[in-house]
Order: C-alpha cells, then structure tokens, then sequence
C-alpha cells in the first residue's frame, strides 16, 4: 500500500498585541480547523513581534519547511503593517503597488475617501495574487506558497472560502473525542497500550474541569474513520472494564 | 545615559490539540501578561507538537536566544506527556525520580492511590528544580532557564506567584490604551510621525469592531510612564485636531 505524505502548514502570527499578552490569538484555531478539512496539517506556529528581521528570517525558515504557510496580521494602513514590504524582502520582490488592487480599493470607497492611508494597502511584493475579502475591501495576498491573511479574526475567516482552490490538500483529518469521568492517572497505562496498537491514530489526553467536575477528554485523530472507530472500540473496552462513566462523545 | 538591555523571553507551547485547533492557547496571554510586570519582554512564542525530536531542537534553539523560556504542557501521567523526557534530553541530563517531587506526590495523594501512572509525574531531569503546584500536586520544574509548567490554564496561573523569585526582570513593561471612534486609515499618517518622534515607545494600532462600531485601539508600551504620557499627549493632539471621538482610556 502506498503510503501517502501528509500535506503540512506553518501559521506565523505577526503581532505585537499577542506577544504583549494583551490579545490572545484565536486565528491559530480558525486556520487549522479550516486547513484539517482540506487534509493539510498544521506542524508548527510562530508568533513573532512587528519587526522586519524577524519576519524576513522566520518566512525564509518556515516556507522551507512546509507545503504552505499562512500569515495573519500586519497588512493594514498604520506604521506597524509591515507584513507585505517584509514578505517582499523575504522573496526578493520588489515592493510596488498592486494594480489589481489598487482599482479594487478605488472601487471599495466612496469617491475621494481613497486616501494615502488607504492606498498603502495596495503596495504588496511583484507577482503576488490576491485573496479576496468579502469583508472590509482590503485584499490579502500569497506569494509562492506564502498566504498572508489580516489580523482581524472575523474578517481572516471571511476569506479563508476563497483560498480553498489554491490548496492542495489530502483527505479531510478526522477527529473523534471521548470525555471520561475520571483522572488520567487512572486511564494512563491502558491508553499507553491503545496508542501503541494504533500507531496511524493520534491519541491526546487532556484533563478538564467543568462545573466542579474532573474528566479527561480523549482525542483521536487520523484521515481513516475506520481507524479511529477501532481505537475507539478499544478505548471503551478499558473504559468499561474499569467501571469508567462516559461523559460525552463527539 | 546607560541604555538597559530588555530582559526577554521566549514561550514553548507544547501541545497538539492546539495545533489541530480543538483548543484555543490562553496560556501565552497569561505568561505574557505576568512576565511584563516582572519587566521582561516576551519576543517569541512556538507553538509544537507533542514529537520529542520537535521538543528537543525547539528548547535547544530558543533558550540560547533568550534570557528565560518558559513551556507549557506535556508534563501530564500520559503517553502524550514528554515533555520532562525532552528536556533531560536537551541538556543531555539523565531522566530519573526526583525524590523530592515523588514525596510531594506521594502526600498529596491518600494511601494507596499513588498508583504507577501518577509516579510518572516524578520523572524528571537529574538536577531540576522544582516548581511548586498549589491547585494539584504535581508540581514543574525547570532547569537553567527553562521553565516547565502545565497546560491546563488555571494549574498553570496558580503556579507563577511562586516563580517570582526565580526571575531577575527589569522595569515593569508599562501599557496605555486609547480607543477611538474613527479607522485605522484616518490617523495612519499622523500615528506615524508620533511613533517616529516616540522611538522608545512601542506603539500598536488595531482596529476593532465593538456593538456595530467600528474604531481603533492605539496601545503604547514602555517601561516609562513619562514617555508614554508623552506620546499619549501628541496623539491626543491629532485625535481633538481631526475631531475624532475618543471611546475609552485605559
């Protein structure tokens, strides 16, 4: 049987705001819940501050690694967007203006409201394709297989649909949870022995604590539903045999 | 005048039910949040799978770049909990029982209940030093400037208090929020020329969308009040100049 690769991504989050601890990141979530039903797995994210080294040399690390790579944050007017000069200084692209661009964010505004401010949303590397925003206007845009997206979270997800024809991924990554009335002390050994019977399915264990009770959720992960179906199986014979309440599953 | 070099960090987030999306990471705000009143910067934050050849080369190249790392999860009872395993391989130090951390965890527990699977929660680097849980026991540890704390976030926050001792920081990070009613293209040009006047100043703008309106949060950092009430003067310069409204201050 032909083993197929899994097709991966990187996400770098360019944003002082997360690394200050005043905003928490909720676009790592969106990207790869999307990215796992097209079959790309997310291995790895970076946050990074708003400066151009570092976003220049971590953009050349991680487009190496990786099938694709996705940015958020960093393409708006003020002096701290410096994604899209920075992504051009990684490419070795001239940082220009946009000509398709620039006439959709002439249209988007009303007739002189198209301001300097305004027009610094058009200057994006040579060669960059857009991605369209359903939203605000103001396009993204990807470069090779770099995908620089807005901060904003709501407006990221209104233009994650019109990317999808641009990744090549592989089967949709499945996921499967149990949640268990227990402790993960108690459930330690046997898991240990499912995961190493199932070694394709992705087994994480991960204790809660909801309305003053302690449970352990159980993820399994894997592109074959019969595979997590057969871990699963397995999970809930030691479950049962040890007299284990189910709390949910999904 | 001395110029005082930043103290700085880097953050670990080891975990993949981050990466898959499933959960959304809190814990970097929390870090972050206490790390600036100590007065050290985080620079850089990687979230990683729970692969102990990720963990091994991520702890390798980010404690040399920073002064302290600090990483969360992994340190659990289960299979998926390498974390302390990946570590005594980073320093290339034994794994072994830390007997202090096994008699911690042999009094927290009722006779008997001590069982093989919480046992693991002992294993730990030869020479590590311990970080103590007050919500549940099992306590971290760290070793030079590695820190290594638990995922679930309320475990996580009530083990920081007693860290504080451990860190040598500078100058609390100092931040100041204003939030106008008005774009983010509006004020670039003159937020511009403030952030060039403010050089010690780190300013950030992001706009926001609160009840159908849309406006902008200016966020300025810096260990010193006086230039922030500096650069929160000039921008209020060109906010009453432009007739901008001023939604909130914090």
């Amino acid at each position: 049987m032909e083993k197929k690769i899994q097709v991966n991504a990187g996400i770098i989050i360019i944003g002082n705001e997360i690394l200050s601890g005043r905003t928490q990141d909720i676009n790592t979530s969106s990207i790869a819940l999307w990215l796992n039903s097209l079959g790309v797995k997310v291995e790895e994210v970076r946050i990074i501050p708003d400066i151009e080294d570092s976003i220049v040399t971590t953009i050349n690390k991680v487009r190496n690694k990786y099938n694709y790579v996705f940015t958020t944050g960093g393409i708006g007017p003020t002096h701290d967007d410096i994604t899209a000069k920075s992504i051009s200084k990684a490419f070795g692209l001239k940082y220009e203006i946009h000509t398709e661009a620039f006439k959709i964010l002439e249209n988007y505004y009303k007739p002189g409201e198209f301001n300097k401010g305004r027009q610094t949303m058009a200057w994006m590397p040579s060669k960059a394709k857009l991605i369209l925003n359903p939203t605000s206007g103001a396009p993204g845009f990807f470069v090779e297989n770099v995908f620089c997206l807005p901060g904003v979270p709501t407006i990221l997800k209104s233009m994650l649909g019109g990317l999808k024809n641009e990744i090549a991924g592989g089967k949709p990554i499945l996921s499967f949870t149990i949640s268990l009335n227990t402790v993960e002390s108690e459930i330690a050994e046997p898991l240990k022995n499912v995961q190493n019977n199932n070694k394709e399915v992705e087994i994480g264990s991960y204790p809660f604590f909801k309305a003053g009770k302690l449970g352990v959720s159980i993820v399994m992960r894997s592109t074959d539903k019969s595979k997590i179906d057969n871990c699963n199986s397995q999970i809930l014979e030691f479950v049962n045999k040890k007299k284990i309440e189910v709390n949910s599953k999904n």
